[in-house]
């Protein structure tokens, strides 16, 4: 038997995705609109401990459908493991769009109506949900979540809150001057003194499981895989992999920005 | 609000689903099994009164994850609607996973273990909808179909039933000694002629409408766009667009198996 995602089917879920604003909130010239809205990864059933805010999906999750798949899915399933909350987590993005450009989600950080419809996500999932904690993965996400914050129904809640470094933080050139190796061991700095936080603060964790922090890097065991249960019926395992298997590609930013290919990863090929 | 296709979370597609048997069944030699299996286009709320059985999915359809959406999609949904069945409709394939290879398809017409897991979704189908008419796309859909009557469940579908040319025997080199002008008459005929035993059999049409008859080739009347509310949550306008935007790409037959290209038509672009 394999597990799956059900999806948006239920209520409130079924009305806030058909709901979904398009390129007149979110304009084109900033969002990738054309690859539609990606709402979420993890429980939509009232069993989630932990709510994760990220920033904005990417080419997997425009394939997959599922946020926070790729790199970062995985460092974040991995931090969220040391937790032990290895499946009552849910997570949604500060954009349901891709941003498109530098200065893309910058500049849509306080706006109202996105605002709005992030809010009614947040709304939802913190009504039908325990949440012990948040967590905001960068700065554009910790903006998010103080905007709700100072909403009537974001201020009643009562959780734990951290924000954290993105988990591409390290790839990111601008890090720690350019070093990537710095720039890891700064971000995985950052999320040990947020799982000092976060540890006691997840009163039901799936697994108990003493705090192990982090080294100076990631090791193979700080990652953990995307759980089958994450992704919608049908989808190969391989798209929950460790490697790469979707980019944009293209001769100009216009045939980029219009182009996703999809390769199996060598090894995980049947045939 | 936009209307997205609910998916399988309710039963008993959900464990349908959950059961759907991998490679052990369905062997990599004949199965693009690397892509997962697909399982349906349609309504799966007790609605459907026309059931279409395909032969199998193909590039488009592991992108977007349900079946008949491309060329033969367009043309099959064309001929609902000639039947005044524009919602009440569901789909689903011989072979939940893509044919590889051009004689895969036969190989298997006869397959216990795939048959077995193809019933299982007929008899629920049939179980739970009121379904007036099956109409079969091709030889292998007819095979398919005549296995199932042989069931004791099957034998107690008391609706109507046609075979039909596939909606892309036009396209195939073999048909009418490679005349695609004839091919296509030559199928519309034979549609036409399902038509005037369906029409009178659908006794519950979204629409009632006289029957109009194709005429020698196919005009742009004739097609019908795939409905938003059959896609899942977040997939954007143009996977239901009349243009081909999936293709299998590579410079090897391996590569080509692996890899597909997802390309957002020219004159469908936001940007």
């Amino acid at each position: 038997m394999t597990e799956f995602d059900p999806g948006y089917g239920q209520e409130p879920y079924a009305s806030l995705v058909a709901g979904c604003p398009g390129p007149e909130v979110n304009p084109a010239a900033d969002f990738r609109v054309e690859w539609g809205p990606i709402f979420h990864r993890g429980r939509l059933d009232g069993t989630a401990r932990l709510l994760v805010l990220g920033q904005d999906p990417a080419a997997h999750e425009a394939i997959a459908r599922r946020i926070l798949i790729g790199t970062a899915g995985r460092r974040i399933q991995g931090f969220l493991a040391k937790l032990g909350i290895t499946h009552s987590y849910t997570m949604i993005n500060t954009f349901v769009y891709s941003v498109y450009g530098q200065t893309g989600g910058n500049r849509h950080a306080h706006d109202p109506a996105i605002g709005a419809y992030r809010h009614r996500w947040l709304d939802a999932l913190t009504a039908t949900n325990p949440i012990d904690a948040v967590v905001a993965l960068g700065t554009l996400a910790d903006k998010a979540f103080h905007h709700w914050r100072a909403t009537p129904t974001g201020s009643q809640y009562s959780g734990a809150y951290q924000h954290i470094l993105h988990p591409t933080y390290p790839d990111s050139s601008t890090a720690a001057d350019g070093d990537p190796t710095a720039a890891m061991a700064a971000m995985l700095a950052n999320w040990n003194a947020a799982l000092d936080v976060l540890h006691p603060a997840i009163t039901h964790p799936d697994l108990v499981t003493p705090l192990v922090h982090y080294g100076d890097d990631l090791t193979p065991g700080d990652l953990a895989t995307i759980p089958e249960r994450d992704l919608p019926a049908g989808l190969p395992a391989w798209m929950r992999a460790d490697e790469a298997w979707a980019s944009r590609q293209g001769t100009s930013p216009v045939e980029r920005r219009a182009t996703i290919v999809v390769t199996i990863p060598t090894d995980l090929r049947p045939f």
